[in-house]
């Protein structure tokens, strides 16, 4: 890899690669003294346009971990979220030495014109870009979900014939794309639930089934059960008159919960509303994966940027 | 100790036991590599509700010069100001490894909550909850005192018949409280001083003696006077015309700096309002121990993250 | 040296031995581990109280690849502009055990009132006070001046005879004058370049000469053209009906950059307002040494700060 952009056209190798790195990153986690040396003297740079304590944190310990110097470079208001100043912040972080930058940016595709632009030479990772994709919100809820079906039998494991459905506000998600891509190179399948205005236009070329309905969605019987945060501000665009009536047809409240079986995963990519999108029994459930997604992210994390750091990166991407 | 909450109930061997090892952390930074290996790999999160320059930095310095990776997570506005949220953020940064977490919270009893909820198994620090207490504040004021009254041979040393007067805001003040607490345990006596409406109405579980008069408190040639930090936006509610006012009667101004003994410690938790809670002369006299507190709090943080997180947590708390 | 806080008075064996520690730094940035632990356990604190993602994001790299601890003391807002504040900060990091306070601030001379105070016995590193100083910006500009004159064999050498004008708002830029200042200690000689009310009125006392018209400057084919940022809240005060108007007259437009020598470097400090005071053909230039400067600056950092902190600093300043 040279860069992490996207779960899109992931080979099924690749994945599970990177998937049976974070496990070896896991074991560091257990260790009297968590850390590695391995990226001593490498200089990864957070470039975050958009707000997000959660992951910036999380890259944030991963690259300390990995003894990476880890820079925030503020990003904020509108003067650098054009074009032209991408570019020049793009070139000034490549002139400072930075090895990797993690970018999250409000607008689709930033992290592509960052890595294909030529004015910087670094590893780019998309931590999120518009509603394009968040790849390591997908790789690392694909080892959560690889990580409950085999446990300590992971290594070298895809995810065959897992079902998982994705609920809530897909059109705007990032996350869900993430997963749909990443999910079909692992081999699972994806069924979509949404409201029709919160589904996007060309479904009809993703890899998915998709429906209107969660209670007949549930009906199936899925392997997991992926629910999506809320944004509040999107919902008078969805013609929906609150987010509590979204949350009685969308959300998984006690009831839905209940029709599980006791072995289907609960995801949410956090931060969680509760008793809106999820309901707090739903969360706080075994069932619930919500804190092992937390904890795999740190490994993900770290995963990724030790294959983009140490050694050779590939040439091509 | 499996967490420092609060001073309230501290025995003093405890006590005495972190100052001792404060002591050992102050070698440190006398040497030429102001750092120990003690804590590599450790995590510490500085989870920060309120602002605090002086504290925030004072822990980032004492985690760091025991090399543990301390990372800030962002903790802004109401959305995590709730119960509900408070327990996601903890489990969050459970998940990601946190071995101890610094928590400053607007409100009473918040890093409490987080030792005692089960959500998250790291060592709490309190750096300031509400109106309760501030204990590593405490800790370095009586490590202060004790400095001066005892230099090199401090070491086991308590505060046995000591007399401090403590001026002000006492209602709100989680400083006062929190030296009250740990000043009994040391053996000194305290008096306090403040108007009454800024006396709390419970005062008299306290073990403390109180008046209204600083010139009366005066009188009694105190060996330690504590100075509290005027918060303008509480005047009104105490029926104060102004700041100003209020100085005139509970300040240290010159003339009362002229009336204590050539050895009274005078002493400010920073930061302080020059000529209104304390004159510029008290502050910068002999007398005053203002430098001595910012320079013992560094030595007191790394105490209390040192007997955390080295070795073995104690089971109870 | 005892602290940097400008470059008036240097001599010329000091800023040519500082240009050569920096030589050496940047071979530290071309290997695989780009570290030193030369100033492990040192703690290095910015005190920013203007806003400077570029130059703080540089000083903090270079303190991180030089094993220091740096910590960001967070100084915005009007309470700690006031003289005794700053005092009053000062003393405090101080006693945290700052070993080097690296300050950006508004108001002309805080640097040298820090250094002069007796408040904090810290080196102190001048990152721009109001429109007085700039001193790391000069040196690395020199730096780069030097790079491109003599590649591998700059060590050691001057920039003598070489003819630099600078463009701009010469009144209110710290950059012109720690240029002006250093580049005169290094046998260069300055012509400024700017509308008449954007120099300063005691012109007569610079080592310079000066001009109003940029296309007449420009006959004199100058070796080294620096374009000034344009800082549009002051084109009202200048008298100018707007940023592009001022452009068109004061910018390095194509047509101008058409006129250089092929050998002309074009320097801006950065960031740059691309179509207002540099065109983008400019600044993209291969004549352009933008990029060079940004990785430059990380090099005079370390190199400053290494020569502030390793070793004996000398008594006097």
């Amino acid at each position: 890899m040279r860069h992490l952009l996207s779960t899109k056209g992931i080979d099924r190798a690749t994945a599970v690669g990177i998937l049976d790195v974070a496990e070896d990153m896991a074991d560091v986690a257990t260790r009297e003294v968590k850390k590695l040396p391995t990226l001593r003297g490498k200089t990864v740079i957070n470039l975050f346009f958009e707000d997000s304590t959660r992951t910036r944190t999380s890259f944030e310990l991963a690259a300390k971990r990995l003894s990476a110097d880890l820079v925030t470079f503020s990003a904020k208001g509108s003067s650098v979220s054009k074009g032209e100043s991408l570019k020049d912040t793009a070139q000034t972080l490549a002139a400072m030495g930075a090895d990797a930058v993690v970018i999250r940016h409000s607008a689709s595709g930033a992290a592509h014109v960052l890595a294909q632009s030529g004015w910087i030479d670094a590893a780019i990772l998309n931590a999120g870009d518009g509603t394009h994709e968040h790849p390591t919100q997908a790789l690392l809820d694909a080892y959560t979900m690889r990580k409950r079906l085999h446990g300590v039998a992971s290594r070298g494991r895809d995810l065959d014939g897992l079902r998982v459905t994705i609920v809530g506000d897909i059109l705007h998600s990032r996350v869900a794309r993430s997963n749909v891509w990443l999910l079909e190179a692992l081999g699972a399948s994806v069924t979509l639930v949404a409201p029709a205005t919160l589904l996007p236009s060309d479904l009809s070329t993703w890899p998915v089934t998709y429906g209107y309905s969660f209670d007949a969605a549930l009906d199936q019987s899925p392997d997991v059960v992926m629910m999506l945060r809320i944004q509040a501000e999107r919902m008078s665009a969805a013609f929906f008159p609150n987010a509590r009536e979204y949350a009685r047809e969308w959300g998984l409240d006690d009831e839905r919960l209940d029709r599980l079986r006791a072995d289907t995963m609960v995801m949410h990519p956090g931060p969680m509303n509760r008793g809106l999108e999820i309901s707090a029994r739903a969360a706080d459930s075994p069932r619930s994966t919500v804190l092992e997604q937390v904890a795999n992210g740190v490994s993900i994390r770290m995963a990724v940027l030790y294959l983009l750091l140490s050694g050779e990166r590939e040439a091509d991407q």
